[in-house]
């Protein structure tokens, strides 16, 4: 599809190719981990850009950073859009940066407009949504909602450098002192995140927008076979306790369960096998394997597991070995504002947009806010489905397409409760 | 079981448990590497155990142990028995060196009855029969069947060190001059074997002896089974190309089918298995996975790997992806002479030795003696079936009958020309 070029578009591709150079060295793609160098560049430039177009701009206590269009009537609840400005290592140049800045395009409408907001708007950039750099995912997000507070700046340790939280802030410039940055009793309207889709669902139905019903919940396991090792050669097929054989059987009956009973409405995945000894004549000892369970629907994720442990006990009977199947996450669905999405859908339909619904199988920063106000995710292409990697790909287009859902949306709740 | 301590079984035990404390320093167990210091050391005990009962002894050009008991009639064929002096890593106490003990023991009681033999009777400890040293199995027996030759010593190189085998072997204290070290066409009347069975079956069926058919042949696989990688989370299953899933449903069907169809008679075993990217997270892109294929009968070996392919192509098609299956090693099965077979049989019966026939899921350096001399091999019980483990046991009785039954044959074959 050639892309049909316009301001927004151009300006768009601009931010998108200046960000996508601001990175810690690596191998290829993008690397902007929370509190690096390259983070605090990339923000100073996003502040540039929020600035550009008269935001107010602050870094909370943090390192969210807050661009501020202040509404005429300022004693109203806020409306917040934006999404994340960390990477996971090599990454595309998409992912979160899209969000943050279709966010900050929408204040850009506003202003262009000539008519100004009576509810403050704010376009956030929100810092470690990803979890690459302590192992903890929306952890931005998480101090925004006072899920998180000063304990956990010393609890949580970088994976790679072993720096406590607390002292890569400092590093970063922050004194670590957090007032302010819970916002769980301010009165905000509504939370609108864009992002892409990371998935092949969009593209395959040649929608341009994907409106979020709910943010799957997942049950990550770990299944554990424990048989018997041997010589691949001298022992004879039914003297054997085979790991693998036991765990192999397993797993392809709980994936044709899943795929026979709930395929548009569920996930399963087995992304690590370990063999253990692990040599080419050698009969598997021990076979452990991961599971990664996801559904909108609790109740299936539910079901999916107790088929698990009866496959588990027929598979531990019938090839006698041991079967020990344990989970290590479990988060439930997490459903997104039905208003607001029907008002995304309603607004998708006015300018034009082919949408539809889906469920976001990522997690996301959508998924903290939508405990506490009313939250909708608007999802955008990704080529191919492709994410987390450099060949990760938006449409500027598509991008602009969804700056304008979102203003439309911002104008729409503005004037609600006139 | 309680055993019986008789002479025999008390030298056993010391020689036995001499050897298990001549190893390179190692986690656990007995490492034993041909040419190491702790193989010449071990070499130098077994050449004193020889002559304490009268051979005489010498070293071949590549490490061979041999201790000859001269016949009165130089010009006949000669009677060898032996097996190996090297070990695994961290080895049990009896691989190998079990069949070295009873060779010795069998000239032993060749000696005591005080009739000497017609026939020139050897007793051969080899060198690198595991190929944990230079990652080639057989090394010994394939230079005395005129197999290896001045060319390998250049090109074999070690595994964990690097060097060369004639630089090890110079280390070691030999030239690299192989005069006399082939045996092709020396006039040998039978090679016979004792070794422990390293499978569960003796054992399980109760048996003292057990007597060789055919060493199994072999088809060593890996295979590629390529998808496309994605977010676990954001595929739906039916736009997925789960690699792992593509490839477990072909490993339960390629192990149900040896199953059903040729339980005792061959085996199938998956002892690697990768996945890529490999992350509890990612839909697997890429899986690769080791079959380890054994059986007796050639045919089986064909018609398993027929399946396969016809498998492969199954799965290829119902799930979208690409199935390369490539074969690494291919050994054909190498039948036991049928008459040695026999009269070792016959002896045990004589003796008052349960037995039974079995074939051999490992190899043995008897497979390379079999194309030139008659050859058989006598199998004893490992308790539990376990070897290459520090845990791998043989009963001293068991290794008495297996000396008993050799020595008896011994005799046997030596008036068989009278």
């Amino acid at each position: 599809m050639e892309e049909m070029e316009t301001e927004t578009t151009k300006r768009l591709q601009t931010e998108i190719e200046t960000l996508k150079n601001i990175s810690e060295p690596c191998q290829c793609g993008t690397t902007r981990y929370s509190y690096s160098k390259a983070y605090k560049e990339g923000v100073s430039y996003v502040r540039g850009v929020m600035e550009d177009c008269g935001l107010k701009t602050r870094e909370d206590g943090v390192g969210n950073l807050i661009g501020t269009l202040p509404g005429t009537e300022p004693e109203l609840s806020k409306i917040l859009s934006g999404s994340h400005l960390d990477t996971v290592r090599c990454a595309g140049a998409f992912d979160g940066i899209a969000g943050v800045l279709c966010a900050i395009e929408a204040a850009r409408m506003v202003k262009e407009s000539g008519v100004p907001l009576r509810h403050t708007y704010e376009a956030l950039g929100m810092i470690g949504e990803e979890g690459t750099r302590f192992g903890k995912a929306l952890l931005g997000s998480q101090f925004i909602a006072g899920i998180y507070g000063t304990d956990e700046l010393d609890e949580f340790v970088g994976t790679e450098d072993g720096k406590t939280m607390r002292q890569a802030m400092n590093e970063y410039g922050l004194s670590g002192e957090l007032d302010g940055v819970s916002r769980k009793d301010e009165n905000i309207k509504a939370f609108l995140e864009i992002h892409g889709e990371q998935g092949p669902v969009l593209e395959q139905g040649q929608k341009e927008i994907g409106i979020v019903d709910t943010i799957v919940g997942l049950s990550w396991l770990v299944v554990k076979v424990t048989g018997q090792a041997g010589h691949s050669g001298t022992v004879p097929m039914n003297l054997r306790k085979d790991a693998g054989t036991g765990a192999f059987h397993l797993l392809c009956r709980i994936h044709d369960y899943v795929y026979e009973n709930y395929c548009g409405q569920a996930t399963l995945t087995a992304g690590q096998v370990t063999l253990s000894p692990g040599s080419m004549n050698s009969i598997p000892g021990q076979c452990e394997f991961s599971l990664d369970i996801r559904s909108g629907e609790e109740e299936i994720i539910r079901d999916i597991l107790k088929h698990l442990e009866q496959y588990a006990e027929e598979v531990s009977e019938k090839y006698s070995m041991q079967v020990e199947v344990q989970e290590l996450t479990r988060k439930e669905p997490v459903k997104m504002n039905t208003e607001l999405a029907g008002g995304i859908e309603k607004t998708c339909e006015e300018l034009g947009y082919t949408n539809m619904r889906l469920n976001s199988g990522a997690g996301h920063d959508s998924m903290i806010f939508a405990k506490l106000w009313n939250t909708a995710m608007i999802f955008l292409p990704n080529r191919d489905g492709i994410s987390h990697h450099p060949d990760e790909w938006i449409d500027y287009e598509a991008m602009e397409a969804g700056s304008r859902v979102l203003y439309e949306m911002i104008r729409k709740l503005d004037k609600e409760d006139e």
